[in-house]
């Protein structure tokens, strides 16, 4: 038996197996959210939805964006408001308040806030609190409504640009409304997709997973057309990292889609389903609502209430909840990749091909903008002009002739 | 385009909002219950109720304290112990164990311990274990039975006190009797309540919530008169806090309320359903079962059983766990208020107002305790005198004619 | 009421109370098995079964072994691989990878692998990606099939065993077969068992637990001869430690069991239920999953398929998952006993007595194995010569006469 303990090694050992593997790491420069953070910094210079404008109403509501816990309710005169949670005086959750004609009353001593943190009321003391209460103030963000959305601003107050406009919703073709939606379309998912931001933002501008993960792999997600091997070239924008897919058609027509990930977090994605062509018909805004979680709200133009909604992600006519594990494994959508990567993907274990040089550009501009941000620069797509005109891009899905083969 | 990403500042910045808030801090050494805490080592000079003496049986009880995990049980001669659950053997836990007459036997080898921790039998060791044996202790509490509960002290074995008696509880009026409860009445939620003990503690020299959470709020949970505005006044006494409420009646009469927060835990409050005016009825006590969770033990006289058991909270005829979330929302509690704060609440937010001066003398109370513990003297409210007399407390619901005009 | 704040101490204080226990520790070296830790390094030099043989198949499975996921999968050419989940190009799990002739491809950008993680396909990348393609590899084990299980190697490639053959599982009696079996048989709870790989280790040389355990407390679980009380005498062998226990039967007979804990993480457990007399009929592997979660595979010689499955413990019928908490408090097993240990057992707490002697034999010996292997030698058991014979155990239950009274 003495022999079998003589240390022997392996004549011809095997390559690269996972032994030894360093532990993963990832970009928290460019995923982490939290107040303090590089990212989390450049979020907070813009305004981000927060809730569907119907969300704000009597009943304070639990939100949660990048990182923060907050209340957002809107007052019996119509104003939205979004309050830190706990309120000032003893830290009982302005969850449990009343909301009434000038703000919400706090359950526990009935301390009254406005929608901008004044406290208006602290029945309790005497003479109703006098000067020490007109210091108090509750922790608030501002608010404005648009698009059918609230929209918060939660970074330096000095900072704050005006809340911008984009040129696809505000010009309406004849017959058209704008809708919006809160149930994280483009996502492949449910609602809150439990996973860092930047895996949904990246995955904006890599234009050939379509190929693979939404035609060959599940079946055709979208439509045939999508299925065709673009030519794709990125270029970086003012805004963010567009990208051109051009696929020549079965009938030599040119089929050239233009998408587009702008800041701070917005899909300009023209319909993968390929409706009609034309230029882009929605915009999406993905908010983080912590490091490992975020959620879609999407405006677009319809021609009728409810067609936003059909643009939810269906594998053989079942939505994600709707479908078994088996399912999802057997087709599964971007959802399923994009939590795959993990809760936070693991960037040090990447292999970034040619492919992927959207993905590459767009982490380049993000760098970039933190870099301005820290020189004590404005960040691009901040605008503090209120006569500013609206936002254009030239997204959208077009059909060409081919060039002539002169 | 570039006119938009000139830096520009807001003209008028907005003020108070929740950007740039500091991380939240609490009072670690008002809070903390686990051993080597300054609040932990101050609570463990003390006795407190660890069950009902019913919980005690022959069936071995999970029981957690203090931030502790222990084993209740009732030996065959009817001894309560209260043992550290890992045997000292190799670990296993007692809550498997099985109580003979002697006491408990573990399941892995048959170890056998007393009340006290000694170990009586080891069976499969050689002579049964030998001196070996006699120098082996499980480790354990010292427990008493008093008024219907088992109560531990889990301090150091030099500084235990005898067991407080209570005047309002030795002596009972004609036709009365004691009862007690483990259902944490008083505590306006489920029998485990999810936020730090000290919420609670507070909550009791509070008197000011009373008329809004209590009454304009959530409808009146109590009686009408608990709903006018008192005048109320705070002093230290020996043993804590005591709170004065005035209230002057429709009938021009005073209703004068006494409540009290006292050491360890204790709550000194006279029923808020008023049934009838006279001494304090009742006691209970707040047990820390760790840092982010305590219950609440009540022994009260009554007239007959089940009395005490109809002062736990209703809402609209409900107890809290048949309430909705819903319900919980439009008519918040003490439950909902304190755990709203936190599972500790954020102190560095707080902004105490007058009506919080009992809070603020509670605190200063807990802090000279803590100061007294650490120049090596014994805390307020530990006696070792076995014939000392019961503790008096001067509480209750007085309605008194008013002070004549002259 | 001054006397009673006047300090006094206790006049013969308790002795033996839990007040002042230290902070309980526990052996890193022989417990954690993540990449890295010494027992980690030291499991990672020999092969562990990661699942059957029939868990390979074209869908691919999540396991997780040694704190590592894992993809196991089966690609049509019959081959079973073991990849690292995270897709070396963006990180999407193989999970939701679709396996093919030649391998796995991943869903997101169709890149595929085969078993060695040699990259053979990116079909987005022009030209097929050409020579970046070849450096590209999934981080992968070698995986090895035997006796019905998939066996893996996950340690440094250069010193890569034999995988072991086992005389008992090789050389069978007539009418006998092979089977394996995944539900943990020995473990006496459910299939993934919720603590420390080591408590169930050490629990192999404890012989004196079967006779409380398993006989008088929870009634007898395995025969009445178990319940004697034997003679038990341990020896550290080349691959582990020994015991031999000696029960002298009712008619005078010797009943003569041994019993052994081998390397690296090897059951060698005569039947308790000792349906028969002779040499042990099976072997079980306890796979640490993590240093929390364990689980066990067992191969032995049987008559009929499913008489393995036979041995899984039952208390008054009933298969662990059928009781109810009441029946496991009153019929505690080894999973009961195990796990209330601790999920990692607390060994700066423990008593071990003459009867633990096999307990201290086993740590001794791990402990040797760390300081061979840290001297740059191979651990016990580990064998490089592809043609050594199979490993023999000398375990059993053997029947015998008594010595002769000479």
């Amino acid at each position: 038996m003495t022999m079998r303990t003589i240390p022997i090694a392996a004549a011809s050992p095997d390559t690269g197996t996972a032994y030894g593997r360093p532990v993963p790491t990832y970009r928290k420069e460019l995923t982490e959210v939290g107040a303090g953070t590089p990212m989390g910094e450049l979020l907070r210079r813009y305004w981000h939805p927060v809730g569907l404008a119907s969300d704000a109403t009597g009943t304070p509501r639990k939100v949660r964006v990048l990182g923060e816990d907050l209340i957002l309710f809107r007052d019996q005169a119509g104003r939205a408001g979004l309050l830190h949670p706990h309120c000032a005086h003893r830290g009982a959750s302005l969850y449990y308040g009343k909301v009434e004609e000038r703000g919400i009353r706090c359950c526990y001593h009935g301390w009254l806030f406005d929608v901008q943190g004044h406290c208006l009321e602290q029945p309790c003391e005497p003479g109703g609190g006098g000067h020490a209460r007109e210091r108090i103030r509750q922790p608030w963000y501002p608010v404005q409504e648009l698009y059918g959305l609230i929209w918060a601003y939660m970074g330096p107050p000095d900072r704050k640009p005006v809340l911008s406009r984009y040129e696809c919703l505000e010009s309406l073709d004849a017959g058209e409304m704008l809708e919006c939606n809160d149930r994280s379309i483009g996502g492949g998912g449910p609602q809150i997709i439990d996973c860092n931001w930047l895996q949904h933002y990246e995955n904006l501008v890599d234009q050939f997973h379509v190929i693979v993960l939404h035609s060959t792999f599940s079946g055709t997600q979208f439509v045939d057309a999508m299925a065709l091997m673009p030519q794709v070239t990125w270029e970086t924008t003012e805004l963010g990292v567009k990208a051109v897919s051009i696929r020549e058609m079965p009938d030599g027509r040119i089929f050239r889609r233009v998408s587009q990930a702008a800041v701070p977090t917005l899909r300009v994605i023209p319909s993968p389903r390929v409706g009609k062509y034309g230029r882009v018909e929605s915009l999406g805004w993905i908010l983080p609502i912590d490091d490992h979680h975020f959620r879609i709200y999407v405006v677009g133009r319809v021609k009728a209430p409810g067609e936003l909604a059909q643009m939810r992600s269906r594998q053989n006519g079942k939505l994600w909840e709707e479908l078994t594990e088996e399912e999802h494994r057997q087709s599964p959508g971007d959802y399923e990749a994009m939590v795959s990567q993990g809760r936070i993907a693991h960037h040090s274990e990447e292999h970034l091909a040619s492919s992927d040089r959207g993905v590459a550009m767009l982490r380049r501009y993000l760098r970039r903008q933190l870099e301005a941000m820290e020189r004590g620069e404005n960040p691009a797509g901040t605008d503090f002009d209120p006569d500013a005109a609206p936002v254009f891009f030239d997204a959208g899905n077009f059909l060409e002739d081919p060039p002539s083969a002169a």
